[in-house]
């Protein structure tokens, strides 16, 4: 089934089920108000929600409403852990490479991961609003998860049974101030605004095949001012699939039903499938020609970031325009 | 006002007011349910919670329970947003003599803060379960502030007026994680494990002249297994106050209502107060000694972390025992 948030004018917005099409959707208020209340009672609502899905695909939910994506909030507009990962190393290995560092063997074994910040997400289709653009604004295309509760201890096996629902996310990342942050040592902050989500949150089944191995296999699209910037299938070289996540970030506590967990940037060895961040695309740039050729966003930039099989969007599209923030 | 998160059975418990002297609390139902509740409306909801705290006070309240401190939740049993700031600078300075190197001058200007887990935070009476004592198991004594909606951009005099609570913090650290977990870059995941808070949190004006220039100016009490550890003065030698952390935390980014905030280990260079956390006594005694002689928590061990004024706790107390995790 397919889930989305619509803007109430209340923080958590109002949960809805939506048709595989997107072109419909139905509250479902007597079952859960928010995303997060589903999450909470996992076991008990998304069998009711799931028949709410059923009767909606099959045109027998005389209160269906028109689907906007541009009335959606992100599935959780505020959530209690987002913890992402960097698991496509390949990626990890390229930025390096541009810098002239070694990577560690380690990091092909050992996921790397940052906490982020969950109190303030965008909406998947609210502007990027940043006081700088000397600040290095740029997009990061992902996959992400959502957990129920799992234990502490959990291991990959079990972490499989605990992904409920994925969605994509735009990771946006000033990457001017990710130097001098990281060099301080506790990771990031300031480097990692907020974040925006897909309109729409999906159960693993509606993936069919290409939800496998705890990976999406599809490619990860993603448009900057209109063109094509990149296509990397999202289950090719990742290197840790979402359960080897759920299982590191489980090591040493618990975690909450509504724990949103990313991949990391999308990115493929087939350089010819494009990238997932402006960065990568400097990386290659700095390595051919010693020197980076495409600047960071600027004010008015668009980016868009979406899922098709059989030519229908999954999960809608984030797009998102860079403006000037001059206060509030 | 005082306020207390009781426990009901449910993951964000019952919100309390509860006298000054810890002895009774009144629900608030009519009021806000939960405690992010009161924060996601605060202007509102304030005002008719200091009502029932006067009226408590006043010994009005036919309705008062008696208040146990073993019933309580952390206020917030799980937040959106808990950022840890390092901000007794002498701390870090005084970590990194002992292992011979220099911190950087930016240090004493920069904050440095790191994102925590925030999804499942311990009880402050609820034990902390740890899979290893291997791990360098270590308590962080720490005070913090909770906000309201902080607008990105915020400055610290604006900040001030944002902080709604105070309460104290049991930040967990696994020290023998930390070194190679920062040395891959991204800063704390598993190193940090979930934090527990104070019974009680409390607004600033409960803490009267002793809530100065951003700053709670009185000792922090910590004991380990009924001995004094350490009661360093936390508006003591505190580099980076609070309102500067809002500043810091919403520079790119607003802060959402309930948004928690920690000073990081409270540390005086008076050394005759002792230590917040072992990692800190094991420092000196490198210095001292050539190596610490002071072990890690062990499975037993009872930490208790408290504040007092005029002989009356004014947060309850954290007490907390390390017990060997097995599985859930």
């Amino acid at each position: 089934m397919k889930l989305a948030t619509l803007k109430n004018g209340r923080r958590d917005g109002q949960l809805v089920v939506v048709s595989k099409d997107l072109s419909h959707a139905v509250t479902v208020g007597d079952i859960a108000v928010t995303m997060q209340q589903a999450l909470d009672d996992w076991a008990t609502v998304a069998p009711q929600l799931e028949l709410v899905s059923q009767q909606l695909n099959l045109g027998q939910r005389s209160d269906a409403i028109d689907f906007d994506q541009n009335a959606c909030l992100s599935p959780l507009p505020r959530a209690y852990q987002w913890v992402d990962g960097s698991a496509y190393v390949n990626h990890v290995e390229l930025v390096r490479k541009a810098r002239g560092a070694e990577m560690p063997e380690s990091f092909w074994t050992d996921p790397l991961v940052y906490q982020g910040g969950s109190d303030a997400f965008l909406a998947p289709r609210q502007d990027i609003e940043m006081g700088s653009t000397d600040w290095g604004v740029d997009f990061e295309s992902e996959v992400a998860i959502i957990t129920d509760d799992v234990p502490m201890g959990c291991n990959a096996e079990q972490g499989l049974e605990h992904i409920k629902l994925l969605m994509l996310v735009n990771d946006v990342s000033l990457r001017n101030l990710i130097p001098a942050e990281l060099a301080k040592g506790f990771g990031f902050y300031q480097s990692k605004p907020s974040s925006a989500f897909s309109p729409v949150a999906v159960t693993p089944d509606e993936l069919g095949d290409d939800w496998r191995d705890g990976k999406v296999h599809l490619p990860l699209i993603t448009h900057l001012n209109g063109e094509l910037f990149g296509r990397p299938n999202a289950g090719v070289d990742m290197t840790f699939d979402f359960p080897t996540l759920v299982e590191h970030a489980a090591k040493t506590r618990p975690l909450a039903s509504g724990c949103i967990i990313g991949s990391g940037t999308v990115s493929n060895y087939d350089r010819s499938a494009g990238s997932s961040c402006l960065a990568e695309l400097r990386m290659l740039e700095i390595i051919a020609d010693g020197k980076p050729s495409t600047p960071f966003m600027q004010y008015g930039d668009i980016v868009k970031i979406e899922m098709v099989a059989s030519d229908q969007s999954i999960f809608g599209s984030i797009e998102q325009t860079l403006i000037h923030y001059t206060g509030s």
